[in-house]
């Protein structure tokens, strides 16, 4: 039984996941769904390829669709990619946000051009590919027909990527910046616990968070729990990358924290 | 395997539409249930039949519940409907709910009142029939029970039923009519393409939107990236019908639109 | 086929729901997978404990995860426990959030403190046991493998509690509390039919609401429809518990509800 994993900024309000999981069971009645995520922010193709690229591990290896689709019915191409580890399979647009999950899965090693792809649904909609060829591309390579038959081969070396903001280390100064925020505001950041190397940063230790001109008191700490309601902590999420955090609060509205913001961090 | 989909305005903070589907799996362990959409206005009967119609015919045939049910527990009947095409199943208050894609597949040819079932889990909520009546009911249906024990027969003919504004064009000036808005703001309009003959109204072309005394300039486009950023467009939609939107922004917000808000569209 | 339901307060924005579902079906492939809610209050582990407790009747026997854990990686338990009743397996976070439905099955009969459990996935995070822990434990016991393997035995006698308020009765008031409210703004008590015998208050009569210093006017009301659109009722939700709701309108604004608010109850 293939496994159709579905990833989106489409929401749960309007009938959208809904109608794409219709299509997808009436071309692969046996195919699993397991949706990841529908709340990514809308039109954000960095949340959602980080989102994608954090969460595929913990899916059955299978068919995974992700659609966050800004430029839906414009130049941009739609793809579907087969990864060098695992033998994954990403469907989605060209436009980057597949491309995170693509390098964790060792590459894309064979490309389609879908957007004219045998598979779609005519009429072809202008303004919603979900349903018309990227959810009917996912279930057919979920039924197991095969990718060449998809659509026209193109280039691997020719996909989107998508560039992420890099932390910055030096004189005991770590800078870091927001790359995504989670609906508790937690924030998480272009750094890990190695770039703390050098920074005299400890566990358990006090810390000085600065955001613009403002400054902040936080620990550097393992769990929400190690610091006091209402305090601020800098942690190793469960995706090994930092985060910062307010026990019991939102780090995001408290620090006034949005996606690329800059933050500097020293040991206090 | 039998198919239920399952649409309601229950929304997805409580629990409702999880007992519904922990009902139908212990009266149809093996049939899958396809979630059309959960986030219908609360007791918006409309906007529940218009998505309905929009979103069965990408579903597989099965039996299609749908929950929006603002008399819950007073006078309205409950029903289960057979269309004339596809076998389709359709359960739900006889509250003009089911109306517009019972016409969608041909009209209604049977009809049982299953507001005594003997399906019914007992003792009957006075409000929650989604959980008591409905649920069980489709979940039997789905299990291959034949409708006519669902309950008693009723006159197919004396369904609710559902109008919908209609547009008006002279002059050169089409008036149509928001009937639904979803949750990018997009308004779908009750018109069509063919409604725009003989307005001078062209593909990629500017007009003039009138809302109330407000006028707003507008393009008559394909898809979003058609316009600019902040730009209004007409658009045909993923269900052909005419639709307002804003390219990266929110429709419903910048131009004032609700459900019944009339628009007159001219050429500019 | 095993069956895990699923409830937590992670709700719909992020992954996490997702990447939960991913984890049971890499380890139980054939398990299905009944969400029951995610929409619970953030660390609202009462609001969590009455709606596993009110929804598990409704759903199929199987493994019942549930994840409302503000504790999380610090000193509370994770366990597994088998109820009385049914063979029903209860697995989360030992904070209270099983305790309402293990009584309600029953009381639990073999608890096992899974933090250590052979079954996590490693490294374990400090702040995603649902992932990491609760998760992989669901869904090997849905697979069929031994509670008795799941980590350490512990003594049901030791697991955390949970106590609701309790409503009074006397001089003809019933002093009641709010337990929990939904999205409605419907407002469930602690209190039941039986708790108003002997207030004279009867079906159909009205009756006076006291909040505080504020008293209000309601009915005791079978359903919504039996009273106006604006006005109050008291009546007998689906779950057999007396709550407060305003036809087509949100009791908990009007009224000023919250959890644990006390409303004084007496025929008016």
């Amino acid at each position: 039984m293939g496994v159709v994993t579905f990833l989106s900024d489409y929401g749960y309000a309007d009938d959208f996941v809904g109608v794409c999981h219709g299509v997808i069971a009436r071309l692969a009645p046996e195919a699993r769904v397991i949706d990841v995520a529908h709340g990514i922010p809308r039109h954000s193709v960095r949340a959602g390829a980080v989102t994608l690229r954090n969460a595929l591990p913990y899916m059955p290896a299978g068919v995974h669709l992700a659609v966050v689709d800004p430029e839906v019915g414009a130049e941009r191409r739609a793809v579907a990619v087969r990864c060098a580890e695992d033998g994954r399979l990403l469907v989605g647009p060209d436009n980057g946000v597949l491309a995170l999950a693509a390098e964790r899965f060792g590459g894309p090693v064979e490309a389609m051009d879908v957007g004219r792809s045998p598979w779609r649904l005519e009429p072809v909609s202008a303004t919603f590919h979900g349903r018309d060829i990227f959810a009917p591309i996912a279930a057919r390579l979920a039924a197991g027909e095969a990718l060449a038959e998809a659509g026209e081969p193109c280039d691997p070396a020719t996909l989107a990527r998508l560039e992420l903001p890099r932390p910055e280390a030096g004189d005991g100064v770590l800078t870091a910046h927001v790359v995504a925020i989670d609906r508790f505001g937690n924030a998480m950041l272009d750094a890990t616990h190695a770039d703390l190397d050098g920074s005299g940063i400890r566990l358990g230790r006090p810390l000085e968070l600065a955001v613009g001109p403002r400054r902040f008191t936080a620990w550097y700490a393992v769990t929400f729990a190690d610091v006091r309601p209402g305090e601020i902590l800098v942690y190793e999420d469960a995706y090994r990358t930092l985060a910062v955090a307010v026990n019991r609060g939102d780090a995001a509205r408290m620090l006034g924290l949005a996606d690329d913001v800059e933050l500097r961090i020293a040991a206090a």
